[in-house]
């Protein structure tokens, strides 16, 4: 800390038309800085591009997280390898203590006092305890007791994680794989395409769409910027069935103008973030979901995804999403 | 992606009236497209009519959802059937490896050799092993520790659901079977009315009204418009008895003017929609109800649901919800 | 549905001053037709005055509510009956199907065979499973099959009630027993105060109060009225220490220019609603409390509740919150 | 309540113009009046300074949230502690029973009639029940009946335990340990730097920073302000990287024009909270942090965190989180 810096501070003008301008500047979180082509920050599975480094151990495992995260052939696949090794190691530790001391059945029974020694950590593990397999001097028994206790808090906690998965809340949106430039009333639009693909109902969903774009500063380097794209509907109360979003291309739109050369150019990409209320369990959901240049075709719509059949029900067919067919563009 | 298309793209003009007058327009999720009446998209259980095709086989089972949705009965006669099924495969299991190294008691006691295998599995599933029936060889041994931790983790599973059945937001609020038009003030106006049917309490009652019609284009077809309906009073702190909501027929109301004719032949239909928080377990909670054009009696109002007995306590007589009687109309 | 109504109604005014009026009127749900002094709405422990008539029986039950609701030594005690019946009706059952089919001990040795049927009850109910009574017959084998996957459910049930007893949001808020009439810079101001009583956090507490008193109309009847009454400070970021809340009697105010004689007239009461997140489980939570007429002392004020020792910790004596002091109104 | 206190309100002037500039003043609901430098408010760990005194046991005791809140080391002790005490109580009660009434082994094989009767609680209080100890007469058995119930309501709350522990929401965020002093745009900026340490998505993250200060009025005693200080950018979308947050110092700032030592004489600090989704489990999270004036460097910047590898993946470097680098100020 200087006097000269802190003189300098006291002499600073206190209004700045730069400062307001930044302040109007849209930002989803990425910064400015990361502009080179070669440094993209969103993966194609929309997981960010970015590796932590020195973080601690614990952060690192995220052991929750990923367990809550994992598929369930992943999932069950731990629980399998958890219970064995946990078995393995009790085995061990009761063979140390002597194998002779869980009497009941005679070694040969079971191929030998290990697998003896396994299946009656099994047994108490679960709390199964037949009992043809008993601990008959203090230390097995200390043993058993602590495993036993062991047993129980292990299924605690998968019960509390089997219903943290269970219970874990979940959008379903499915978007369509690209996006399409198509005539809206008298002008185009940029459109794309949403559905619902379960069921249950999502209400109060919306939608926000943030147009990222590379620019060039006048001074020859480029700085990557934000614009919210306007949507025609943004909110709706309810969700039954496909939802086609609309960005019109009016004067104001940052996307007036542009040819997909630009767009290319400029390494543009769009981002979509969709927030929703699962109706049966009241809660909040989100999902997100990106097209970038080459995901938005030019001189295409959406058909219709329905047939309504002779009961006046409508079958949404959900293999239709991605579908578009050409028309001339206004 | 044509150069025509492009070139008419930059030509679009930038300001367009319609795409202001399409964004004021309100819509709940339905869309517009569908209008014959032969497509009603609410039943009358309040579901949408809308059946999804070609979705997966994971999406249409939708496991945990109907799990937490079917009704008790049916929950717990799947857990039975589950239970049951389990069983039978694990003796088939047992029977394969050779019921007699189960040992303990002769096959005869229970019925043969299979039931000697269903109950040691039934023991073994739910970890109450007395061991009366024990394993004894290295195969069947490893079965029964499998068989223990699977029947472990479902239970654990079936305290999940049963934690999440009860513990699921639901509202429990009951709405009049019909909508009365009767006289409000120095004009009319259209009432429904609604009541807790529980002693918990609901408080920041929050409902909305949305009125959808079938409206004549100039051109011949029809599409359908949806009117939010604003209501005298939408919000109220506390909910602890019945409560009439208003929507006055001012000069303002898409209403103003209609007789019920028009109402039948535009097919018109109010949507409500309520939210809440249930203050036990501060959650939010949801409901929805639609009143269609033969759900509404025109000239009757809702008598009052309360009597007041003489220790001041308020009878509130939930039988008398759905009551009207007549009245004359400003 | 007649003609003459419906005629009458399109004849009605489409612009009613009345209907502004009454949507600029407060309600806290209440309504404004219970207005004569024997019939109150909120009993002196904060529940409403209202008994449901004609309610479903399973509303009327509401067993999860209740069973999360009821206090500790209640819920415990209710386990123990559940216990207690559930091995008594399984016990008789074993009776039934006789309990010489349970082998293992003599009669003699549990008081002869109803007890060895229900202590055989309990060790399945629990699955501990001893083994030293077996089930020796397929009956009832088949029965204890049966009552191993009740004791599970059940004790899974249990589970899942402990959680949601323990898990959910509770404010921990203590208000001061009386409000007071005390001068505030230079008018007077109605004040209450608030602590949170744990060491929990409260963040982002937002406090309401209306006033609901009895007005009489130019006819003669009165009806119950309902107002906001402004606070001079309404929120808190933090609410680690006492919380003195402030209603300024300004020009502006409902309460200008009352008398106590006044406030017991119209049978004055002001209703308090506090909603808080907990820091610890970023729960929302909500309490509410209501101050009668009787509960406001005038021309007294609240003194501070807390000290500071020597090493700089602030004291914070909970027992001094419904302390006051006597002082001069302005 | 004196008569003249009541007519003296009667008179009180209606307007206020102090009432209407003390409800504009900020607060964090730490209140004004506590400014001696002797009491602190907030301790180095970010906890309040403040004893409750006279609370109840059962608020001292704040059973569920310490058990949350507490590390796992601590937790899983306790859990130890708990089963091994809960073992010696059942021991000595079935010692008092008579030690002769558990039968299956001599006393000897377990060193003598206590420790059989120790085991013998733990086989029953986990359910394991091998049965090679069972009871063998009625208070025995009724203890055992006991013992296993309250054994399944201690391994159910320690699922719930658990499941809480894991499921609470927490946010993960670590904050830079100085903010500082730095040149931005054309002026001047006070910035602190946050990351969030985990992989997994935090949404919709915002945050607020508020100054509080101690002022001297004009009668010679000082009083603690507050001021929220407005952030440049306050909101983000996203959150995959570091974020540094900046308060610009225009002429609107409080902060402007003070030096190093205005900010050491005022005892100034400033308090930082930010609110976010995780987008896991769609759980609002909160954290907070304050900068006191001994935390904020003049002159100085954060330089970058990352760097980008050859594969354009970028790594963000923890540890550097509180670098900073020597700056001329504007």
């Amino acid at each position: 800390m200087n006097t000269k810096n802190r003189r300098l501070f006291n002499h600073a003008p206190g209004n700045s038309k730069l400062v307001e301008q930044e302040e109007r500047r849209s930002d989803l979180g990425f910064g400015a800085k990361l502009t080179d082509a070669s440094s993209r920050l969103i993966n194609k599975d929309g997981s960010f591009n970015i590796v932590r480094v020195n973080s601690t151990l614990w952060d690192r495992l995220n052991i929750y997280n990923r367990l809550i995260m994992m598929g369930w052939f992943q999932f069950l696949s731990w629980l399998m390898v958890f219970y064995l090794v946990a078995n393995l190691i009790f085995a061990s530790i009761y063979m140390l203590a002597g194998p002779e001391t869980l009497t009941g059945i005679s070694d040969e029974v079971l191929n030998g006092p290990f697998w003896k020694c396994f299946f009656f950590s099994a047994q108490t593990l679960t709390t199964v305890g037949y009992g043809h397999i008993s601990p008959a001097n203090f230390t097995t028994s200390l043993i058993a007791a602590f495993e036993s206790m062991i047993g129980l808090l292990s299924f605690a906690l998968a019960t509390g994680l089997l219903y943290g998965r269970f219970s874990r809340p979940a959008a379903h949106i499915r978007f369509a794989k690209q996006s399409v430039f198509a005539p809206y009333l008298d002008v185009n639009a940029w459109m794309f395409r949403i559905i619902n693909t379960r069921d249950n109902q999502l209400i109060n969903l919306q939608v926000t769409a943030t147009l990222s774009r590379s620019e060039s500063k006048p001074d020859g380097t480029s700085s990557r910027k934000y614009y919210g794209l306007s949507l025609e509907r943004s909110k709706v109360a309810f969700f039954p069935r496909d939802w086609t979003l609309v960005h019109p291309i009016t004067a104001e739109s940052p996307l007036y103008g542009c040819t997909p050369e630009d767009l290319e150019t400029s390494d543009a990409e769009i981002f979509i973030s969709v927030q929703a209320m699962d109706d049966t369990f009241a809660q909040s959901v989100h999902d997100r979901y990106s097209y970038r240049y080459e995901d938005i075709h030019w001189g295409r719509k959406f058909p219709p995804m329905f047939t309504v059949n002779q009961q006046g029900t409508i079958l949404l067919d959900l293999d239709k999403l991605d579908d578009t067919v050409e028309i001339e563009l206004n």
